[in-house]
Parts: structure tokens; C-alpha cells; sequence
């Protein structure tokens, strides 16, 4: 029989809060940019929700002993279905979606009028803490187009800090949505893990975690029993050249390691799915997912 | 022939900046509240686009010269657009629209997601200085049911002035879309003329402005010759009493009348679409529209 | 078998971090002084540098998750010791010790150069952020003799809280020696439980923690199971009218009531020979030994 | 018939301030340094008051809207004035005129008591932000004698704008008249346009503004039409070789190169005696006089 | 023979700098406005100047142990000397002076432009701490017109010390010249007594010092030996009652009494003639002069 | 007859207040590290009450006029003393005393229980300014075992001033006893003239005073008229390497010349006994004692 909070021993109980110790020490004032996928958000709406409220708690408690989190987020599959009910028909150039300027404005509202503000009341439940931002806001995320044939598909130029942190400095907690826009004002579609990792190194984040839909790397795909818990930039990219990183994993793992290399000391993967994830890979001895380092 | 701006003698020209300066001097530091309407977006694409380009500058002159401009805006026209387009049919309850949870992402998506953006990228295009902000970031609007049978409706309980305080102080100019939220974190669709009212008193700001698609108020509703260019808290509580007041304008003059009772010294009604309308009620002798004061 | 923590079900052990949450939040910034007797220092010295070790990590646990802890100790037995190995014999007058020139020195010697400096240096292992204080520096207890026949015994007449607030103010932990003086300087003993009471006074404590040598106040004496874990002051005084508190329990039962009259919310009485007890009573949903609050 | 202020179309009217906008930007938190000749006072009386009215006017517009005014002046032809006045006979050596200490007396009296008195106040009409400084205070203005036959006129050493800076970070303007002292305290009288140029320099001035009676830099001294309106130095250089630039501008030319040389962006030499010529400079996309840049 | 300080035993010099110990604590951080007449710079140039650096000396030295000396001054036979030698006739109405537009001129040139320059230089010597004010300046003294009769004769309205404080803030030593100036921003001469007393006032001065050609209030004006070291208000009013206080007294005697009244803890009236008066008065336990309090 | 200071000559006294002006304006905010030697405590105790009065005085004074004292203390005599009470037998290797645990905890005691103690309240008789801080507090000195042989002696393996910059930014006077302690916490009794040296090193002192019981350094120890003033750290090492520096002095000129090598301008070395030795060394022209300096 799995045994209980309320009836463990107390001793067990104060041992837990004491290893939680130095971890609350280490991360003391330290910014931490979490990447919440879209993914998390989806399936059932009732499992959706419980995710997103454990996600909420662990994002205030991190918050509360000192931390200060900064969440960015994506939100392919929730733009994918208000296109559908739009009877919107994608269309593809090359292979690739093209973002013309209409789902130009359906990914907007999407991910700035629904995916980001049901983040920010899932943690103002808490206190009024967190505060939606677009990658829009006072000059945010700088923008460029990756290629005119894909429309607005944007590649993140450079990340403009300043609102972030006149919003840590005050303890509230940025919630981004990754649109940018150039110097024209032109708004465009960021990759959600690409700006997550730009804007932790923008920030001087001491740990960036992406939380997705698997459990971690695997050194064998199809074995669960192989999961990495720490890996070093070097093995990463040997595990990346010979194909071992899978396709949907790219992304990820290439901002990571780009992002442990530009000083970001620590990257993590996590699945998003479980409950407190975050919170056990934060402030427990054995942590959680797989962690990238120097 | 009118005379161009670039062929006028200096001493006009002079003497125009000349008389903007104690209307710079006494705004200096001031919080001006700026409702600007969905019409005023609304209409021909380009006709919009431009008198929100000149909206935009306004709002930049006016931070630049060291007024500090907050604005807050609605979007219902933007919302019954896209909610024809999603096949969904209004639902009435007691000859009133019922806004349901659908109903209530799809405003929700439309302000937050789309509106806010154009205003804000609008205004960015100058210099990195608006954010937009949603009134459930950091509990800014606080919002109760109206009536269970309206669904998600809601009426303004408090506003928390923090978040836009703290935006202020670094100069930046917060863009509010009139979403408010109740404690359980339940988020509820707002009129965005008594909105803007509440947040106009909550930051004590020396002036509320709403632009509309009217010229002002008039004292002979069919006659423009009887546009009233100044009047008190009791005439026009008078005409409203009398039925002069138009139906569209009720919430707007309820609005000035309670904010300008609850400290804000000014409140105007102007022609939003009428370029730089803005900028000349703020520093010319003669003003715009109709100014509601004690 | 008991079940032990690096074992635990990972949900078990954020089920514990969680709960912990809204104590860490009610607390953040809040001041918590605790009063540290000599008797958890005596007995066996291993016994007791255990206890000292677990305590000093509470104590640096509450200060890393952002209370502001306060230490206020006694050491009656390490007094008695020095004085029996001087070969000092004791001299009573109307039943009760006196405190000669000698004696008062041998108490300073012993509160501030021994007991104090263990505490510190405890706290310390983990970090270097606790500072010894004697209630004479910088004019931080004020006394006045208690009776010209007791010799330097002495009662507090105010507590100067600036040197506190500075110490505080720097994120340091003040661990304090009671001894006070006079305004001419004279030094005094003062009673640790009656000095840790005015200190959480002055300072506008959120709590006041009396650590003792039993598990808090019970209705039957000789009935463990009559342990209160919470109790009014009205309750509370009437348990003192009834004969019902012990006599070594006085002086802490009646600085607990007179504390919590002068507005700290609650006051605690622990067994601070259990290990973590301090840590359990804070962090946790069943505290801890017995609470007054009004 | 020249289009007066107040009947402007309104749109001309907006566009005028739309025009001032980018210049206030540019210069908010900039600070100007502003030569006033002691001339501009001089002639009519009626006339002068004017004349410093409008200039007054300008300074405290400069102000209103973020720039940091500072003004120098001279006043040579008040101190002709009163020494004539006083009977005393100007000295001549070597062609030069002598400052004894009688006459520097009469110079000290009129720049600090009379010129930099009547600039104060006209501009503290409008707002009590003036402060008269000496070059003396606070160790303003360090000089040292620039040949001892001519008595008590010094050269600048250096400029130490600590007092300036602090009047600056009150947002106040400070009005300075060019007497400076030596190591001995020994003070001295200084060429008014030197000390403009030289205070520019020590306060990282944006711009070096020369009031004079001359409407500029000519290419020919007798022609009006061969105004230069921009010139860059190694031009200014070359005029000033050639002859071209007339004996009365070499201070103000010389003091402008070497202003511009040592990081001052923009030196310009303006006609003061033109109503709200500073304004016209400052604000509109003509400019107005010549400006030297690199 | 006269003990010299340099062959002073060691003891005795300690004790006077010890003895000096209390007040220099005493007044840390404390406001001292000293009234510095014209008086004592005139007679023969030598002797004037001895004492004006005597004084000097005084100021600097108890700036250097942390007072905020503020120095107000006149000006009389300064004024009357330049008057004479521009053959400027005084006017007389109703047996008092006229001070027409001339005089005015000429006062303020001799106040700010001679004395104030003299007093700043004086002090500047030892340190770059003093800045010449004149009342004119940021608003500081408000005045209007006593007597249509007088011309430009001014009575103190009202005392902005904003400027005061700022410069004080900044460890800097202002110096005043008491031209007062109305709303229109025309300019008054004003009583130096009078207006050293209202300066006291307004700044929460801990001391208010005279510095007079006497050494003080005599009980029997011819009878030196009757001069009193310490008075109260009431006393003081029956002197004044009974004509005791002599004329030229009067307007330091009344500033003394209304200044104590108005909460400046003493008031006090020495011969600045005499070397090192002030020093004395203020850190010797015998002091010097007479004292004015409650 | 020596003249006393109540009947001196005005005049003279002024004198010695104005010649101690340069020197309080020299070490304004200045740090001044005084090392107070535990023989200047001892012998009788009336002589020794007097000299730790007339010291603290002096404390008290050089922080009145705006310097910023830090007090360093050592207790050898006071620690023999009470081990010999306590019958311990002192035992010594290669013969060199032992430190034992018991004898650290005396030490303990007595340094930081009992002789700071008595400087601290010494000081605290003036005002509650004194703050009495152990090496062990918040990581000040950190610590080594010099020979395992010895035990619980230490050397300074470097000191962390930031305690005591907090402590004097808030104006209060550290008073340091000399314990310190290594990464684990165990404490080691340090030499406390070594001490003086590193901590004057460590904050940026602008002179070091040894305070002993000698009168200075001669050249030749027998003969007192040859007692040195001023030394250059050339001459300093000759006097040590030929033998002329006495075996008691090695430590206090070894850490004197280790302290101005490092970059503290002036140490000295006065006799502690002569009344207000501190302050004649400082505001007086002659000084005291022998200055060592570059």
C-alpha cells in the first residue's frame, strides 16, 4: 500500500522538506524559463485541465520560495483546430505550411487570446501574480522571415529582455506567447521551443525545462529502461549525428544544447504529462526526465 | 487655399507650440484613460488602418511629451465577425445576447488575441512602449456574474490598479482588453465604457477620454450646430433625464458622470475617426467634442 | 517498515512539498522569533549537538524559503556549571538566588561568549548568516533592576528593535543573549522567556515559538493524551487561574498571553528536543505542540 | 494675409505638433547648453524685455517637454554701462582693456546681481525652476590669470559640473554667469562664449546653442542669401582660414569646433533677437541659423 | 602670558576637544541658520576681511562635523556706498526710504553681486561647498509690497525651502541675499533680520544666530556687565515692553521671539566681530552672547 | 601652574578647535581599525575602568565628527586569569602553549563574554552605537589550524568584511573579538594584532592604530628621547632586521608593515595607557606615538 501524506511518520515528512534545502537555496533569485507545449493543453479537456492545474501550483510554489519562473508556451494543435472549425484549409509550399496572413491572425489569437490567458488564470487562481505577454510587447522578440514563400514564419533575430525583467523585478510571473514582429511592426509565428531557448539565454536564466510529451532522451528509442539522466554537450550531439535523437525531439534538443553553450548552465526534458514533474525534477536528490549540461 | 504646414510662417508655427505648452505642463506626469471603440476599427480596412496609425501617433506624442496614456478598448463588432464566421448563432435570454463558455473564448480570442495586438503593434511601430494586458493579468479587473441566464457577462466588482501602475512607472503604456475574472479565476466578458470609467478612478487619472463615432453630445439630437463643447455633472445628468441622450451613448455619459462624481476632473466624448482628434482636444485652446466636468 | 524518503512515490513526496506551499507563502517576509532554552543544550553532549544541528537547519530553512527567523536563547544550566566548577556557591536572600558582580559576569561570559556563539556557529555551518547580539548592544534591551537585595537581576522596561531591523533588513538571523542594561550602562540577567516575548513584541512578530523540554500544555498534567493543540487566551488564563500550568511553565505561558494580547497572532509551545519539531510546526497542516492565538 | 494661430484648420494645426514629435524625443533627458549674449539685453528697453520674454518662453517649453535646459550668459555691454556710469576710465595695455580689481568688482555686480538676475526671473515667472549660479560656486568654474598686465581676466582650466548635475537631477536650470576662481579663490572674469562651450563639453551637452544678433555663418559675409544652414567642421575650418568667418564670431566659431570636437553632437549660431528662435531651432524639420556638426 | 595652543599641555587640549564632544553631537545633521550682517564687512577693508574669514572658517568647520549651517545676509552700508558713488540721491517719504526701480537695481547688484560673492568666495577658499542664492530663486522668498510709498520695499510672505533643502541634501552651504519676489515675478528688497528668521522657520533650523556689532542684550544698556547669557520668550517681551531692547535691536529681537515661537529651539544674538565668536558660542560649554528660548 | 580648560583664553581655545578642522575634514568616512590590547585592561582594575572610559571617549568622538572606528580587541591576561581560577594547568609543546577544546571555550568566553563586553558597554554609556561582533559572525574571519600540535590556534586565511560594512553603513561601531573559524565551523583562537592588520587590509582602513603599553618605537629601546615619530617601511625593516625592534613588538610591526604594504596608508603604535591618546594622535599637528607610512 502506497503510503499517504497525512499519515506519513513525521519524520519522514521534515527529511523530505530538508533535502528540498539546498535546492531552494541554490535557485534563490534565479530565473527559470519553463516551456509548456501545446501538447499538455490537448487531448481530453478534463486531463488537460488537471495537468495545467498541477503545472499552475508548481509554477507558484517555485515563485514562492524565491525562484522567479518565466513560462513560454506554444500551441500548434489548439491553432490547428479553430483553423479546421474556420474551414480553413492549410496549404503547403515545398512541403512546409505556408502561414499566410490570415492564419497569421488565427495563430495570434489562438496563442495570445486563449492558450496564454487560460496559463495566466490557471496560476492567478494562486495570487495575481502572473501577466500575459506577447512576444509583440514592447519590443520583445525581434523577428525576421525565415522564407518569403512560407509567409509570416518568423526566426527569432533577437530578444529585447527589458519588460521581462522590469516584470520579474516587481515578482510577478511572465507567461509568453511567441509571436514577434521586425521593425516594420510586422507580426510573425515563432517555434515556441527555439524562442524558449533565446529568451533563457537573453534573460541569463539558471535553468531552462522543456516539458513535453515523453518521458526524457532514451540512448534506444524503443527502450524506456535507457532514459539518460544527465547527459554533457558532447555525448548530445554524438546522440543527435547519429540519428539516436528523434525527429519531433529536434528542436528541443538543438536549443538546448545551443543554449547550455551560450551559458545557461543546466537544460532539462521532461514529461509535462505527470503530475509535478517540475517540482520533483526541482527540488528532489534524484531529480527528473533528462538534464543537460557542460 | 489651405495653408501647408511646411509653408507657414515661423512665427505661427511658433505660436502653435507656444500654446501647447501649458497644456504640456499641466498633463505633465498626468494618467490620461483612453477609451477607443470597436467602430473605430471597424469599416473599410484601409479607413481603420489609418485612423489607428493616427490614433497610434497620438498616443506616443502624448507619452513623449510626458503625459502617461493608458488605453482601453472593446471589439464587438471584431467578435460578432468572427462568430458568424464559426456558423455560431446568437442566443437570446429575455431579448438579451447570452454569452456562453464559446461564446466567451471566441471574445475572449478576438480582444486579447486580435484587437489588443493591432493596437498595440500599432503603437509599437514608434518606439517598444505599449504591452498589452488582459484585465485577468495580476487580478487587474475583478468581475462578478450579471445574471446567471446572460451566462458569462460580467460587471466590474474592483479594479487593482498594481500592474498598470507598475507599467506606468517604467513608462510604458498598457493596452487593457476588458476581460475580467471572479476569484474562483472564472473569466467574464466586460463593457468596455464602464471599464474603462473604473480603471479611469482606480489609477486617478486627470482625464478620461472616450473616442467614439460620434462628434459629441448634442443638445438637438439631429441638429450638429447644437454640439455642446462643455458641460456640468447636473445638465447633463438633465439630459439624460429628459431622453436627449441617445441609447448608444448611455453607457459612455454614465460612465463620465460616475467617474467624473468619483474624483477624475475630466471626461470627454470625442470623434475618434476624425484624425488627430486626440491630440487637438489635449493641447489646442479651443479642444474637441463634449468635456464633462463638475 | 517505516517507509523512508529517498523510497517515497515521487506524488507522496510533492504532495508534501505542495501542502507546504501555503505556510511558505503566509510567511514570506513575516517575522517568526524563536526562543531557544539551555535545557535542549544540556545533557548528554552528543544528545545535544544533535538537537543543535537539526535545529539550526529549521532555522536556516525558514530564512531560505524567506521568513525572517530570530533566535532568542537562556542557558540557565551552562550558568550553573561554570559556576560550581569556579567553586562560586550559590547565595539566596528571601528564598531566592542573587546575582553578585561576579555571577552577573560569569552569566555574561557564559550567555554571550559560549551559548550564543554555539548557536551561531551552528547556523553558520550552513551559511554564514547568523549574528551573535547581546541585549546590551547597540541599546537593544533595556532593564531596570528587579530588587536591590537580588543584585543584577534584571526586568525589561523596552526592547530597541533598530538593531534587529538592520540585521533583518540585511537577510541576517540575529541570535540574541539576554542580557540588558541600564541607562547607565549597568548590565543585567534578564529572564530568556520574558525576553522573547518583548523582542516578538517589538518587532511585530507573526509568531513566537517557546522550544521547551515538553511536548506543550496539556489539560490533565499527568495525561499525554491531553495534549492542546490550540487553545484561546481566555481558555488559556483560565488554566493559569485553575492551577492547571505547571510552574516551570509560567513564565512562557504568561509571555505567550501578554505577547499575543500585545498583537503577535499566535504563540507556540514545542518540544524542541524532537527533531525538526520547529520545522513540522511550520510547514506543516497538523502543526505541532500547543498554539495560543486570540 | 498671413493665417493666424487661431484660425488654423486643425489639421495643419496637428500637423505642426505631429512635426515637433521626433525632436522631443530625440532630446528628452538631453541636456542643451543655451549661449545668451549679454546684446540680446542690450539696445531699447522695451525691446530687450521682450526679446528675453520669448526666449524665457522657450527655455521653460524646452524644459516642459523633458529636454534640460542650461543657460550662460554674458554681459558686456551692462558692464560698460555702469562703469561709465561709476566715472571709471577703461585701462589699456598693449591694446588690451585692464580688469582691475575695481572693475571686476563692477563685473561680478552686474553678471551675478543685474544680467543673471533679470534672466532668472523673467524665467521664473512662468515657474519657480531657475537657480542663478556663479561660476564660483561649488568650485564651478576653475580659471587661472591669462596675463597678468591685463589684471583679473582669466582663462577656463577646467569645468567641474557637479552643482550643474545636481541642479539638472532636480529639474531645475541653472542660469550661469562666467566669473570663475582660481585655487587661491581669486576670481576672474571670463569670456562668456569660451565658458558656454567649455560647460557644454564638461556636462556631455546634446547640443551647443549660440544666441547672437547675426542670423548665422555666411559664405559671403555682405550677401543674406549664402546663409549656411549646415557645415561640418573641416568646412568651418576652412572659412575660418580664409578669412571668411568675421572677427566678432571667432569666439563663438572656436568654441563651437572645439565644443563639437571634443563629443558636443551639434553646435549652432542663431539669431536671438528673432521671436522664439530657440523654439523654431529645436522643434521644426527647418531648423533655423547654422548649424556645425561633424 | 597667554597660553599658546602649539605649548598646551596635551590633558587640557584633549579636554577641550572633548568637552567640544556633546555638541557636536547634538547638532549632527541639524539645521544652523546664521544672520551675517553687513555690518561686520565694513569699517576698514583689513579688519573686514579678517573676520569674514574668521567666519569662513566657522562655517566650514561645522559643516566638517556634520551641522548644515545655511547663512542669510545684508548688505546696508554696501548698498548706501555704491548709491553715493552713482550720485543717487535717497528719497525720503514719509520719513522713510524710497527704494525706486534704480535703487532696487542697485541694491541687487551689491547684495547678490558683492556680498553674497564675498561670503561664497570666503568659504570656497577652504572647500567647493557654498552656492550664492538669492530669495529670487526657485521661489524661494514671496514677498509683497509694504507701502505703495516705499517702491520696492518687500515683507516676507511666505519661505519655499524646497531649493534649501535640496542643496542642504547635498552637504552644500547655501548663501542667501534677501530679494524676495511676487507672483508676477517682480522683485522686493527685503529686512535680512526678518527674513533670516522666516529661512529659520521654514527649514526647522535647531538654531538661529545673529551675528551683530554688539555682544548682546544688556539688562542696562550702558552698563556692559549686565549683559544676559539666557533668556526666556517672556522675559524677553518685557524688555522689549519696557524699552530695555534698544532701536536697532528691534528687528533682530522681534525674529528672535517669533522664531522660537514658531518652534526653533533657540535663538541667539552675539558680536560677530569678535574671532571665532560663533565657534565658541557653539561648541564651548560656557557659550557667548545671549540665548533666546522657551 | 598648568592652565585648565575652563579658564583658557577663548582665543586659545578656538585655536585648537580650528587646528583640529583639517583633520576631522582629512577622515571624514574614513574607516580608522584600532587595535585595543587586553594589557590595557588589566592591572588594577580602578586605573583600567579609568583608561577603557577615556578610550571609549575617544571612540565615541572620532565617530561624532563623521569617522568611521573599528575596534579590534585581544584578552590574553583576562583568558589566564580565569584559567588559573578554573585550575587549569596551561600545557605547552615544543615549547609552545596548547590550545585544547576546553581552553578554546575559555577563550571563548572570556574574549567574546566578557572583555568585549566591556568595551561595548563602555561605549554604549555615550549612545547605543556599539556592536559587539565575534570573527565567527556571518564568516568574518575565516580560519586555519597553524600546527595540529598546537590545536585550537588559528592563522587568518582571509577576512569577509561585508558584516562590517553593514554594520558601519549604518553608523555603528563594530567591536571585534578574535575567533575565528574554518569551512567546517570549528572555531580557532587568532592572534589578535594579526588580526587588526587583515581586517584594516580587508575594508579599506585609512590608518591602523596599535594601542599598547609602550610609548612607540625607538632606535634605541633603552633611551626614551629617541622614540621615533614618523618611519618610512625601508627604515621599519632595517630597525626589525638588526635587532632594534624589540620580541613583544614583532607581531604588531610585522602586521603594521604587512597593512601599509597592502595599501593602508598610515599605522601607528601609541601608548593605550596616556589619557585620549587616540584623540591627540588624531586632531592634533603633533601626533602621538610612531607612524609607520610608505
Amino acid at each position: 500500500m502506497t503510503p499517504d501524506a497525512e499519515t506519513l511518520n513525521p519524520t519522514v515528512k521534515a527529511g523530505i522538506l530538508v533535502d528540498a534545502l539546498p535546492y531552494i537555496r541554490r535557485f534563490w533569485g534565479q530565473i527559470v524559463v519553463v516551456k509548456y507545449g501545446g501538447n499538455a493543453l490537448g487531448a481530453s479537456q478534463n486531463g488537460a485541465r488537471a495537468t495545467l492545474a498541477s503545472f499552475a501550483q508548481d509554477i507558484v510554489l517555485m515563485s514562492s520560495v524565491g525562484m522567479r519562473p518565466l513560462v513560454v508556451h506554444g500551441g500548434g494543435p489548439q491553432i490547428g483546430e479553430l483553423m479546421a472549425r474556420l474551414g480553413k484549409v492549410p496549404e503547403f509550399r515545398h512541403g512546409l505550411r505556408v502561414t499566410d496572413a490570415e492564419t497569421l491572425d488565427i495563430a495570434r489569437m489562438v496563442l495570445v487570446g486563449k492558450v496564454n490567458r487560460d496559463i495566466v488564470s490557471a496560476i492567478n487562481v494562486h495570487a495575481p501574480i502572473a501577466v500575459g505577454v506577447s512576444g509583440e510587447d514592447a519590443g520583445l522578440i525581434g523577428a525576421t522571415q525565415r522564407d518569403p514563400d512560407l509567409g509570416f514564419v518568423g526566426d527569432v533575430t533577437h530578444v529585447n529582455p527589458e519588460i521581462l525583467e522590469r516584470l520579474l523585478a516587481q515578482n510577478l510571473i511572465p507567461v509568453i506567447a511567441t509571436i514577434g514582429s521586425d521593425e516594420e511592426g510586422q507580426a510573425y509565428n515563432i517555434n515556441a521551443d527555439t524562442a524558449a531557448g533565446a529568451v533563457a539565454e537573453a534573460v541569463g536564466a539558471a535553468k531552462l525545462v522543456y516539458l513535453t510529451d515523453v518521458e526524457g532522451i532514451r540512448r534506444d528509442r524503443a527502450d524506456p529502461s535507457t532514459l539518460i539522466s544527465s547527459i554533457t554537450l558532447d555525448e548530445l550531439d554524438g546522440l543527435v549525428a547519429d540519428g539516436t535523437v528523434s525527429e519531433g525531439m529536434i528542436p528541443k534538443v538543438v536549443s538546448c544544447l545551443r543554449a547550455v553553450r551560450a551559458g545557461v548552465p543546466q537544460a532539462h526534458i521532461l514529461d509535462g504529462r505527470a503530475v509535478h514533474a517540475l517540482l520533483l525534477e526541482i527540488f528532489t536528490n534524484e531529480g527528473y526526465g533528462t538534464m543537460v549540461s557542460r
